[in-house]
């Protein structure tokens, strides 16, 4: 497993990857949903490419960039037994150089949800997966279900920029009690994890509803909205009902929809989705 | 010479390319400049891919998109005896079909000159430029000097966004008068043609003043706008002694500067430059 730093660096590498190449991109902090993207990845193409960098241009003024939790060794060590073949690890300034000036956006599909609540969140994305695309010149890559909007964001990019590649969604890996995978659930104290699993437990109720035959969006949010009130640490910061395509808020479910929250524990803020349909 | 239109037959028609690509991107309405283009593509790539697109997005409202000069058959003849590999000309629904929403953008270098008298022009130029590399992926890229200030957006979003590719800058091809060679000159009706000259006057003037060793940038601009003043049927836009890098007007000319001017002639407006230093 090559492990380079450099643009030069992970060119030369580049070249010398023979046959297909799979992405993984990353910001490190490894979990099991990002090891399944690599045994994806490896299980879909010859080669291997992880990128982890801890994307500075995605991170509002007052979100948790500087303390976004990092181990790169411990991230190396948990790649090594996959059979990586490369793993790129850019700094901000090899990525962001004195003189950056070029963004990338995807309008509409930017403004709801994570976007109202991120302001720039989805320009940031946007612009480091086109620089990873094109840096590292993939033939599929992998991102997880777990950010419903940003994999939409990014196939949207991919599609509307002609980029030569396939965007692979692979599903949400869970904690036994159905808390979302995330690097961020590292913040949660004790009282905290235990009450964070009432996100998996409003998605799950309003899924219920749903194959009951509920086609009222409002109801399918209000239903969501009741379950986490029951949890006093929980503090919503938006529930969804959305079009899967368009990311619209529904008044009638039709076809394929989001549902989706945003929920606070304290500080640590906590994201996840179910696809209906 | 293969000639191609839609994505598929595009991506079929480049995997058969072997050996290095020369792409260059066209409006369309080919003239010696462009073929200088391509003779020098040719010379240092094994294949030449040519794009034909008259990107609606780069025009504003109140633009010549709809009068823009377009001539296929022609573009064609002239592009065959050169040796050409493949032709792609994509119609505005491949490029931009419904939903599209993805926009790249260069933030300060779109700023000024062009940029501020045709709000979102280079926006424009920026995602259609980024979708031509990615849909054709090149070795090289080749532009003319002749859209000064494009060439710089161009560069740094091929930088900024890690493209695999080298853009190669070309000189401004000029009629025997000095008239730079345009596909909007065929606009011109005859008195308008003879006063054209002027732009290319007003250029050397300046440029004799600071071979002469002036470098207040002021003065440079104001040798520009009495040349043209001197010429009843030209109506500066506007006259520019630019920081060759940053595209920033400039006080004192220390180091490599841009002289750039935009002229309208009844309805046509014409743009061309100098590089000082």
């Amino acid at each position: 497993m090559e492990i380079v730093s450099s643009l030069l660096d992970l060119r030369t590498a580049r070249l010398s990857l023979d046959g297909t190449v799979g992405l993984v991109p990353t910001m490190g902090y490894l979990h099991e949903g990002h090891l399944s993207l690599v045994e994806r990845a490896k299980a879909e193409n010859r080669r291997v490419l992880v990128s982890i960098f801890v994307n500075p241009s995605q991170f509002g003024p007052s979100e948790d960039l500087s303390k976004y939790p990092r181990d790169l060794e411990r991230d190396l060590s948990l790649l090594r037994p996959l059979g990586v073949d490369l793993v790129w690890t850019p700094t901000a300034e090899i990525m962001y150089p004195p003189g950056y000036q070029t963004w990338v956006e995807v309008e509409a599909l930017s403004k709801g949800l994570e976007g109202a609540m991120r302001p720039g969140h989805f320009r940031g994305v946007g612009t480091v997966v086109a620089k990873l695309f094109n840096a590292t010149q993939p033939d599929k890559a992998y991102f997880g279900q777990k950010d419903a909007q940003q994999v939409a964001v990014i196939r949207r990019m991919a599609t509307d920029l002609n980029f030569p590649l396939e965007v692979i969604v692979c599903p949400t890996h869970r904690e036994a009690d159905g808390l979302a995978m995330s690097s961020r659930n590292v913040y949660l104290n004790v009282d905290e994890r235990r009450a964070a699993v009432v996100l998996f437990r409003a998605l799950s109720a309003a899924k219920e509803l749903h194959e009951a035959g509920e086609r009222d969006a409002e109801r399918l949010r209000a239903r969501m909205k009741e379950t986490l009130a029951g949890e006093p640490l929980a503090q919503a910061q938006y529930v969804s009902c959305a079009d899967y395509d368009s990311l619209e808020e529904l008044d009638t479910v039709t076809g394929k929809a989001l549902l989706s929250l945003a929920v606070y524990f304290g500080k640590t803020r906590l994201i996840d989705n179910f696809v209906l349909g």
